[in-house]
């Protein structure tokens, strides 16, 4: 029988694999940590209609969807922004403001396969709730520059690219571009990117309603600085929170690393004010992050109202840019001690291996009684760090040899002493996790 | 409009769910990292097929499946070891035994709804393979013992029941049971428990040829002891398997939480010898995990021969015997320090917290201006531990105040000393990954 592959778009974690997006998560945790916020997840599918009335048509059009036993339409998320407005909805006023949470959600989106794009993926989420100012925006920009220079990203490597929902429908207004163009021009700027020159000037030629109104659409895209900007149109309030969010920016000691950019919209329908896009440095791959206020969502999910703001980094393109900037990080040990015996004794191993173990080193053994040799082929299978050399006559002498398997040295030590001897090796203790204080049932 | 819920049988993680969620995954992590075994994972959801010949009736019952885009047959996960075995499959003898392998997968049954049972649900995972001897199943045995020990448990909580289907299978056939009613006799058997009695034995007066077969069946089934196998029928190879293996169990030091009942057959298909499920004592609640050999699966996939042994616990039976045992575990907070300002500046916050997260210790503040009770709130709400002050006159001379939030101990430092009161409170800095080693692209 052939061996059945797994679906198209979706990938296979050997070891090798997890360890590397172990490092990518664990990076992600400890940017989340460092900047005080909280861990939520929510059901891995959701009901279809939470989807289809404010992600927009493009993820609507990529929804993974299926209807239950119980004749129910649902949609594995395609994003976690839904379910986070639903849960904060659902507790309506009983949630405590703000609040600073973060998730690391698997998604999935039926496109189109290409670089930097799969169908099951990873997000980082970070979002803050309850703030209305910019303080908020400048929190969540600085933490992603934060998360990028934690993986050993500089600012020649990537750029954050501001702009405002909320600055561009005031140009645009000013300008004469009818109110029901704008969602249609949001889209056409979105995607910007992904087409010709040619195909987006014909399309802005469509959507513009005069020759007059199209150079004045150009003119608003053609704003390189906020004093352009404001030359274009002053006073509008869009731009004194994106000058109050660079000087945040600049108090946060990011300013190398961001800058105004007007061509930035977002594709999602439901954003309200500032967005914001991370990209490598030449633009050469898709967004790696991307986020921006959405103050409505939590509202019009049926809860109070709540001002929003957050962020999303997927796993691919940043994978993808850390593997050409840095290569694979090097594949942890399986198992910091490994064990090899002289008589091959099952009893022996489990004795020794509970000894170790019950410090909280990592130790395995070899399941079946083979020679020292293949023993050995093992303890490097396992990338071991440390080899533990039991029976033989080295043990009736009340001696165990170790081996460190990294700079190749061997002694003799007292077994009595072998503890002792791994704690001092610098092997981190990975086990007995530390039982929580429990509030009584 | 009134706020859409989650899907049935799922479940929201606030951040409160979230840590008691984390604290029983890093439990189990610990003790997976403690025995050797490294992470892996596969797509949440297969292509139809892998589960539809292999799994067994009970699991195909309860799929979630779907149709995608390019009319492929999928299902959700329900459980990995199908994923597993096809990764290993697919990689053929490259793979260097033996594996040793653990995941936390999210996985999906749609059945009904009862206590201990949700639709979408958590399991640890462990597998080895590539050993064909009992010492793999020994250590798999006591790796879920030492899991359960880690979060708490004692051998007054919880028990390990183990079998083999091959000794059942030799004293069925050595019964006069044909061939092609052991499965249907294995359904029964796994299902006793969920039926009454009278009906347990009204099926198997059905499956049974003669009233003579009946009674075989029932002395079989009445089996106490190893012992009382043997004297039905000597010599079987399973009975020395399962000597060995209870031999092994005592050497782990872990006699006192394992013992044989003959009733454990396990309800999937590709069971083909020692099996083994773990029950709270009463045993009034579904298992909290099972395993057992599964020998051919790998070749079933289109792999090499490969023995193999593995088990599975689920997180909802063991979260609700975790909070009647113990409670809910005391939240974490969402920052270690809190900054409070008495004249509320965002420059002043900023440069702060800059300071505090650069040393990797996690930190927040009140992103709106707010009066000094209200910012008093908002750090208990966030649950610190401490609450720097800055600002004020304390700032003027070049001090600020500490407040534990713990003893309320508050004290002036010397803003220069901040850091290292910080380092002595016993925050542990959660910050700043170590980069790995990297292996260059």
């Amino acid at each position: 029988m052939p061996v059945i592959s797994g679906p198209k778009g979706t990938r296979d974690f050997y070891p090798e694999d997890m360890a590397f997006q172990q490092h990518i998560f664990s990076c992600w945790r400890a940017t989340c940590k460092r900047y005080g916020f909280e861990l939520y997840d929510g059901p891995m599918f959701e009901n279809l209609e939470l989807y289809t009335r404010k992600s927009g048509d493009e993820i609507e059009k990529q929804l993974y969807t299926f209807t239950d036993k119980g004749e129910r339409l649902m949609a594995l998320r395609p994003e976690l922004t839904p379910t986070l407005a639903r849960m904060v909805a659902a507790r309506g006023n009983n949630l405590k403001r703000p609040v600073r949470w973060y998730s690391i959600p698997r998604l999935f989106r039926y496109e189109r396969m290409q670089k930097g794009r799969l169908r099951e993926f990873f997000q980082l989420n970070m979002d803050i709730l309850g703030i209305p100012g910019v303080s908020a925006d400048a929190e969540l920009i600085a933490a992603v520059v934060d998360m990028m220079r934690d993986l050993g990203f500089t600012a020649t490597d990537f750029s954050v690219r501001v702009s405002s929902r909320t600055l561009l429908e005031g140009l645009f207004l000013n300008a004469g571009v009818p109110e029901d163009t704008l969602g249609l021009l949001y889209g056409l700027l979105d995607k910007k990117h992904k087409i010709s020159p040619e195909e987006f000037a014909a399309e802005l030629g469509t959507l513009a309603k005069s020759e007059a109104q199209g150079e004045r659409i150009r003119a608003i895209l053609d704003v390189q600085t906020l004093a352009e900007a404001e030359a274009l149109c002053p006073e509008l309030p869009a731009l004194k929170d994106l000058t109050g969010l660079f000087s945040l920016l600049a108090t946060y000691g990011i300013s190398d690393f961001v800058s105004f950019d007007i061509g930035i919209v977002r594709g999602l329908a439901y954003y309200t004010g500032i967005v914001f896009e991370v990209f490598d440095k030449m633009r050469t791959m898709r967004a790696i992050a991307g986020g921006g206020r959405y103050d409505r969502l939590v509202n019009m999910y049926g809860g109070p109202d709540t001002p929003a703001v957050g962020f999303a980094a997927g796993d691919v393109v940043l994978g993808e840019m850390l593997k050409e900037k840095s290569g694979q990080p090097v594949q942890p040990g399986r198992s910091d001690v490994f064990i090899v015996s002289f008589d091959a004794n099952p009893e022996k191993f489990i004795e020794t291996a509970r000894i170790i173990r019950a410090e909280g080193v990592s130790c395995e053994f070899p399941l079946k009684a083979v020679g020292i040799g293949k023993q050995m082929e093992l303890a490097h299978a396992a990338r071991s760090a440390i080899v533990v050399f039991i029976g033989g006559n080295e043990e009736k002498e009340g001696n165990v040899k170790v081996k460190n398997m990294k700079t190749g040295e061997e002694k003799l030590i007292e077994k009595s002493g072998l503890i002792s001897y791994l704690k001092q090796t610098g092997i981190q203790p990975q086990g007995r996790v530390q039982n929580p204080p429990y509030q009584p049932a």
